[in-house]
């Protein structure tokens, strides 16, 4: 593509830089910002410079914050006892926007994968594993949930994580796999399928 | 939404104002930007940046350009007595990219849409009459080629700049509609085919 203006060149080499943005809708975004007032562009690079430059991680649990221990690590409503493991950071926000968690996170950075060798040094496993080591009392961690995806990768983390946690004597956990809530029995794929039954859990009506 | 930091929460709300991208992607842009070095970040807010503040119009014809007047009407090579009459500048690139056309544009800065409450006055139709009015001896402009969208609105514009030219004497054309090259005349919609009959073109085996 042969560009009028090298600005325009240059902005849209930028942009695609981007996943899963091409040229031509590199091109539109920025002829989009050129139609609009100069504070749009203002405002969006000193967003996306602020928070490459100010980010910071939580030291406990590695989750993104705006200061040194996050807002989930320090708040005094959350149950202490139990620390969801997860790959990264969308996961997080994922879980919390369910409601359906009231424990700590520990992000991991990733998955074990030999094939675009990432080993468990690579990631907070020993963060983890020193964490529960640390704690005592009545924040003593009791459970560990494995929210790893179900991939081979994320087995192989879940399986490491569960076999150096060992001689810990804390309750390892991990989501439940099965049929989406809604899901038709008929689109379901064979392995989801298959698990499911292999997984069943009682059922009892009162 | 919930965000664990406020840099994320202002990074996404600036990235999502875009067209076409919503607060998932725009978290998934955030969060990509973060796993890159600084410098990623630097050169996409400052290309940004430049790209608004330091962007040009052409005088002439109204394309984006680095300098006061753009690089096609500044070629030496450029047949200057056919303009291409087009809606915004995608269009000068789409045609550029055909290298079938070695004349000069204008860029009309929209279409007249009565809906949206644009009107003639409201783009560059009055400067492509001086333009055609002002230009004489070997630059005098013969042809005029109307590329605008095949709606409503494109077929007023047209019909609006064709009254306007006819004191000039100036020749007027239009691209053809039809089926596309490689189209398939089943799938085709009843207007465009019925209109490609009407419209149809000598055709001369020699």
């Amino acid at each position: 593509m042969n560009f009028p203006s090298k600005l325009i060149e240059d902005a849209v080499t930028e942009i695609s830089r981007l996943p899963g943005i091409g040229k031509k809708t590199a091109l539109r975004l920025a002829l989009h910002l050129l139609k609009q007032k100069e504070s749009v562009s203002e405002d969006l690079a000193n967003a996306i410079l602020s928070l490459r430059k100010q980010i910071k991680y939580c030291h406990t649990c590695f989750n993104v914050s705006d200061s040194e221990t996050c807002s989930i690590c320090r708040s005094g409503r959350r149950d202490r006892t139990i620390i969801c493991v997860v790959e990264d950071i969308p996961d997080v926000l994922a879980i919390e926007n369910t409601s359906q968690f009231n424990g700590l996170y520990h992000v991991l950075g990733g998955i074990i994968s030999p094939i675009q060798g990432i080993g468990p040094d690579d990631l907070k496993i020993e963060a983890l594993i020193s964490r529960i080591a640390g704690s005592e009392g009545e924040e003593k961690v009791s459970e560990i949930i494995l929210a790893l995806p179900a991939t081979m990768e994320g087995d192989t983390t879940s399986f490491f994580i569960t076999r150096r946690l060992k001689e810990f004597g804390v309750k390892v956990s991990t989501i439940a796999r099965g049929i989406p809530i809604g899901g038709e029995l008929e689109y379901t794929d064979e392995i989801t399928l298959g698990r499911s039954i292999l997984t069943r859990v009682n059922y009892s009506v009162d």
